[in-house]
């Protein structure tokens, strides 16, 4: 009886642990030879004899590493590394019904730090062309009484140009990743409240304002959201 | 000649795309049935016969899972869901050597827009206690004309007591994450500036001076990196 309950508790963690173990030392391995992408690396055989560890476990092992974008199998190469997708892996696991509350609560307030401190960057590259867009975006939405789904897709729609107009491909992929998080918790309140600064008046600031002015702005635009954080 | 060629084009990605395709469709089931942290899941036989691949496959799709924290195995319950590290992948592939020039920048400038932005968090969550020791921190830094890798460290230990006291501690997590990438960009420039804006400035001003002044004040001390912006 004593022995089955040993046997019991060691099993599943085993299986865990060597992929998990083999991952690291591969990780650590491309760091310490600074491989760089576009170098080819040794075989899945190769690796496993080098390691003392079975074919299986390093083909998971280098599954991941595929997965987060940091190996890739070329045609008559093999493997290589190769340049992550930073922002993958993160997107993968953004599911509000899996994050527990403290961390989405927070993702709200990250998304709130974003939006208040891009208006330095956003200065430095808006253009005419860029303000004319979001002004037709921010028209195309004035407030027609409809529902919270129509108001999530237009907050989607207007602060994700704003981040296009940054100039920055991954501070707008990150935005556009926590928004639907953002939605989520906003979606917990019955009554949705609104800023008394429009859209249009964010328009309005960019056009004629300074970033300061825009900075405030946009405080009162989010000021629901930061009332909640009291 | 025609044949061989034609098997060396099918190998190689088959594999990949099998492990991908598993992966993918296992986060559908698991968003589709609204699986909860803590559910169990099918086992591996199953769910290989229910996709109708193999074992491996699903062991690989499943390591993969595992690795973003999104399944776990107990002891005597088998494979659970589990709660994401939504970190966790992020973390394993900010490495400055294998990421684009572009992606660099981009989370050079992803920085600068948190820093702009956590005063409005922080002026709601700051204690007198945590300015002591941010006081403490950056009273320990006072110009000694060290080196760069000295001047990095204390940017870590003040930068990272200020993400610290907003309470956010994804934030703060994320911002540790990224000080070694920005230290990186800083690197690659001959002499480094310093803002005429100080650590103990920022202190003073968080002592007695409004959220707007602590964003002026940070601007400054953030100058010389913007200034590379433009």
């Amino acid at each position: 009886m004593a022995k089955i309950d040993l046997i019991k508790d060691l099993v599943p963690i085993a299986q865990n642990t060597m992929a998990d173990i083999v991952e690291k030392e591969l990780r650590d391995y491309l760091k310490k030879k600074s491989f760089k992408p576009g170098d080819a690396l040794p075989s899945e055989l190769e690796l496993a004899e080098a390691l003392g560890v079975s074919r299986n476990v390093v083909r998971e092992a280098l599954s991941r590493l595929r997965m987060l974008g940091m190996v890739e199998t070329k045609k008559r190469r093999g493997m290589i590394l190769s340049r992550p997708d930073i922002l993958g892996s993160f997107e993968r696991v953004l599911d509000p019904l899996i994050i527990d509350d403290s961390t989405l609560q927070d993702i709200f307030e990250l998304r709130l730090t974003l939006e208040m401190g891009l208006a330095d960057i956003l200065y430095l590259r808006k253009t005419k062309k860029d303000l004319k867009e979001l002004e037709a975006i921010a028209k195309s939405q004035e407030p027609k009484g409809k529902g919270q789904a129509f108001r999530i897709s237009n907050e989607v729609a207007f602060h994700g140009k704003i981040y296009q107009m940054t100039g920055n491909d991954t501070l707008t992929r990150f935005q556009n990743m926590l928004l639907p998080i953002f939605g989520y918790v906003i979606s917990l309140e019955k009554v949705p409240k609104i800023g008394t600064v429009s859209h249009i008046d964010l328009v309005n600031i960019l056009k004629d304002g300074t970033k300061e002015e825009f900075r405030a702005g946009m405080l009162e635009h989010l000021k629901p959201h930061f009332d909640r954080l009291k």
